[in-house]
């Protein structure tokens, strides 16, 4: 299996009926503070509150047999979007999740029936509970990031941003497993050659960069990030189709990462999860150029724990 | 000089370079909580985040002699709005503001140029101070909710509202002084007779509900509401048209304001600030039957203190 925009089109025909088309917001305020047109996919207004729905729907209703249901491990959104989505298809999901998962994301979860065990926050042991349950239960495993009908999933965002929005000349996208990373890259490549599109990663959780760098995947088996979505190491696959299609991997402090969520709190009074702040960040901390350029930055999630937001003392 | 609906179509063109358009959100969730359809109006993305955009630029706008400046007390966003309007116009505006304002909303002001001058936390206090400043200045008084002009700038938005969505039966709109109260209430019944227009009210600042059963105006001089924009009694050709072109007043209480906030800011993934809250709190509280009916709900704005939100210990 592979990913191209062939593939990414027919994944967008299919998940359509499942998924919002979510509007993309501008701020002259934004804009004039970064010299620059910004244009913000607001993912955040997603079914599940997250572009995740967008990977799981994909994957699900891609089952030829679907009998035995769907298991995987998540920090939390493709968690609840692979809940949300076995449900509309009528079979059950099997959910491992690391025991740090905000309340919201737990109780998402449970709310779209999702059958949660818990296991500590490691890609080790959330892999070792998932090949568990799956041995046990006959489900089919879908990947949070390095399964291909989830990467094609994650790309149809992309493609919506650059039908609403002509000539971009930069896509600014969070990075974690990189699934939504390569769906981004290899659709806005294919639509459009010259776009730049550049991965934002919390410096403390910089697999991605460091990998990038080196020329082969350095993975980290712990993070120290608050964006919750971003805290796993790069997939293989997805490593791959970065080196390939991404142009460069940009990393932000966690200070940066507060800030850009308030910001954007503050500024255009909607709500977006720390994770979904990063590339925002990046901007703040002058790590992109984006001084008279028009650049798309796909805000990816709004589930946030409103009795724990950062600046609380 | 009066409101009617070729008053307000008059502002809607005036203002209409100077303000955005607003979006009207709907949510799946919400509408199977209620058990009817709900149509948001997001004046909470409006310019300077409130509806009073509309009535401060409707007023500073149709002055005919503006060499003075403008001046106004206000709670906050009115503050802003006439601050921005002014600074459009190229003139002075000058704000009387109760020194328990929050922080964000003295800051706007601040950053559109506007000459603050803070005052007690009272009508009787808030007028005196303001006739001093137009004595001294030569300023025109724009008051927040008694000038007819402003008035008419508020009942802009339902006009949108009702271009948007078809078939309204029902608009919620909060109240304190009652300017987009009645320019809601004119406005949507000259647009469709049989429209019902409910007005809402935290019970901490009650003076509308008790004077609409009482058939006359009984202001109060102290309100107990964390909803900051509606702390006001409402004005005397504002009751005068409620009493007219009102169909109702239902209040709600602190918990329910709270916990609407909440529910529209986990559920919508927006911020909205405490008097927004107040029409879907009547909708929690059971105070209006939204069942199988089309309900439009104005969130008339969306400036709070991240700080210091109402669900933080």
């Amino acid at each position: 299996m592979s990913l191209d925009l062939a593939a990414i089109r027919a994944a967008h025909d299919r998940i359509r009926p499942h998924i919002h088309r979510t509007p993309v917001l501008t701020s002259a305020r934004l804009d004039a503070a970064a010299g620059g047109a910004l244009f913000f996919k607001c993912e955040n207004f997603q079914k599940v509150g997250a572009f995740k729905a967008r990977g799981a729907a994909n994957a699900v209703f891609s089952l030829t047999e679907a009998a035995h249901g769907v298991a995987t491990h998540s920090s939390g959104n493709h968690a609840a979007a692979l809940a949300r989505a076995a449900r509309l298809r009528g079979i059950p999901a099997y959910i491992v999740m690391p025991d740090n998962s905000s309340r919201p994301k737990l109780r998402a979860v449970e709310g779209y029936g999702g059958r949660i065990t818990l296991c500590a926050p490691t890609t080790a042991a959330r892999e070792a509970t998932c090949a568990r349950i799956v041995a046990e239960t006959g489900a089919a495993m879908i990947h949070p990031f390095t399964d291909f009908r989830v990467m094609a999933g994650q790309g149809t965002a992309v493609i919506e941003l650059m039908e609403d929005i002509a000539d971009l000349d930069t896509i600014l996208c969070p990075v974690g497993g990189g699934g939504l990373l390569v769906g981004t890259a290899v659709a806005a490549k294919a639509l459009n050659p010259r776009i730049r599109v550049v991965a934002c990663e919390p410096a403390g959780a910089g697999d991605a960069a460091e990998s990038f760098r080196a020329g082969r995947r350095l993975p980290i088996d712990q993070a120290n990030t608050i964006a919750d979505g971003l805290r796993t190491s790069v997939g293989e696959p997805n490593f791959d189709l970065m080196r390939r299609h991404v142009d460069d991997v940009v990393t932000v402090s966690e200070e940066g990462i507060i800030a850009a969520m308030r910001s954007v709190w503050e500024t255009m009074k909607i709500i977006i999860e720390p994770s979904a702040a990063v590339p925002y960040a990046a901007i703040l901390e002058g790590k992109v150029d984006v001084r008279a350029r028009r650049t798309g930055l796909i805000l990816t999630g709004g589930n946030v724990d409103l009795d724990a937001l950062p600046w609380m003392k």
